[in-house]
């Protein structure tokens, strides 16, 4: 029943309208692993340079996160700084340093060779297939990839995507991919391409999930503030595949629960910088937004 | 329970990324009464020029729409032309001509003056509050607005917003209107403007419901393929106001039902141009759309 993630840890600079903030901690097995941990126990998988703090280290610990796959090596953490306009929809990345994540070649140790439960956030392609190699019969394993993939390593990406069970994409990206631009044609296109369930995610205009036979559509959790919109889609994943791990279910109705509780752990990320706002609350608070968040979408 | 709708009807010339048309008969009060028909007998207030078709007075009154309210007055009817980006979201428009409608005066029939449902559509304020002047004791008045009416005439609209009991807005109107960023928090300084109900619609990306008790929100219908958005609003007003007209009631239950059947209309209407595949539908494809729907968003 393990849930494994693969991803980056890393240090942002962010800049919004409101507030800059300087080496967040941030990077996309962080917010995946800070928003799942609330349903299921969570491993990770990533590296960091020898600058990552300690605090950091412990703070995750603290969180029950497993650190054994975690990799400290010689050099500097991956850092990314960014610029969010006033709307939160248009995000200008101002720089990007892979620092030790360039020789990523991630290492999963033997302990979480047999997770149940997998997460590939975005990373190139063939890191993404060397991570799935290791693990011997996930039952189901959800990718995460961006746009410069989709455009540099395409057939590497098609070619992992046939491996899996679930994709999450957003509306650029899964109309970069398909070339089709009607959203559920273009979803319905990805069904083809392997992955059984698709997620779309529409930032403040919500989310959807498509497979063969469901097609579950639900609005954004009503923010009344966003902070910082930097791992919302990462700990949508997360809330979402730690609820499914929890339920160990892939019952229709645990999807669509699913999508709530990822919409609810997205709602906590946004509303702080980093994890700041989605760490340290409770299950009985995430509970109570999935039960708000459950009327206002009721029928 | 009588419905009556006071608006516009027009012939629109309408210009997509894949098709032009000239002259298509259009205006809020054709539209809303195209939709809300299904659900509801209505009565239209309103006025057109002695180049108005005698087809379409045949049309309309064949959907079983009372037009003892509509004034056929010497000179040309009311003509709009707009063209739409390839992603539909940007309208810009070409030309309006106002017409016989620069000198509306709204008079209604004796028969319809205790009308129970009253749908004012988007027109100046003044209009408005006249035709509302000469209804007694409507049990429930929606009010569309444009951000025309916003810009040049508020003080007017804020008199007869108090006056009305729903009011329907799009983003850019709630915003202009308020002041407020937030749609959420926009459509919570409605409430404080008169209005019990705010329906907030968002085209694609859904719309939603706000009122002291009760938070409802809904992603659109995903359609195939857009035709012509024009009219989406009113198609969805009519559906709303249709079906809560029928089942004459204001329990939380039909208003999320309303929402439900305005999307589905909406949806219909968008799928042609004008109101060409709106209309000719049964109740039993109205219907199974909207279980169909219902299905998309039930959790």
């Amino acid at each position: 029943m393990s849930l494994l993630v693969i991803g980056t840890l890393a240090y942002d600079s962010i800049e919004t309208v409101h507030e800059s903030r300087r080496d967040v901690l941030g990077g996309s097995a962080t917010y995946f692993a800070s928003a799942a941990r609330y349903f299921h126990p969570v491993s990770l998988v990533g590296v960091v340079g020898d600058d990552f703090k300690r605090e950091h280290i412990d703070m995750l610990k603290n969180r029950g996160i497993d650190l054994a796959g975690l990799e400290v090596a010689a050099g500097k953490t991956f850092r990314w700084s960014g610029r969010y306009a006033a709307d939160w929809n248009t995000r200008t990345t101002l720089d990007t340093q892979l620092n030790v994540f360039e020789r990523f070649d991630p290492k999963i140790p033997v302990a979480q060779r047999n997770s149940r439960y997998l997460f590939l956030a975005n990373a190139a392609p063939g890191i993404q297939a060397k991570a799935l190699d290791q693990v011997s019969h996930p039952a189901f394993t959800m990718l995460d990839t961006m746009n410069l993939w989709i455009d540099i390593a395409k057939d590497e990406l098609l070619h992992v995507l046939r491996r899996v069970d679930a994709v999450v994409l957003n509306d650029e990206e899964v109309r970069m991919l398909t070339g089709e631009r009607n959203l559920l044609r273009a979803a319905g296109a990805v069904l083809g391409l392997g992955p059984r369930y698709v997620i779309l995610k529409k930032g403040e205009h919500g989310a959807f999930l498509l497979s063969s036979n469901a097609h579950f559509s639900l609005p954004a959790y009503p923010v009344e503030e966003v902070v910082d919109p930097t791992g919302a889609g990462d700990s949508f994943a997360g809330g979402f595949m730690g609820y499914v791990a929890e339920q160990n279910s892939f019952d229709p109705k645990v999807m669509r629960r699913a999508m709530l509780y990822g919409t609810v752990t997205a709602s906590f990320c946004v509303e702080g910088f980093g994890v700041e706002a989605l760490d340290g609350r409770s299950r009985e608070e995430i509970d109570r937004r999935f039960d708000e968040l459950m009327t206002i979408v009721s029928v």
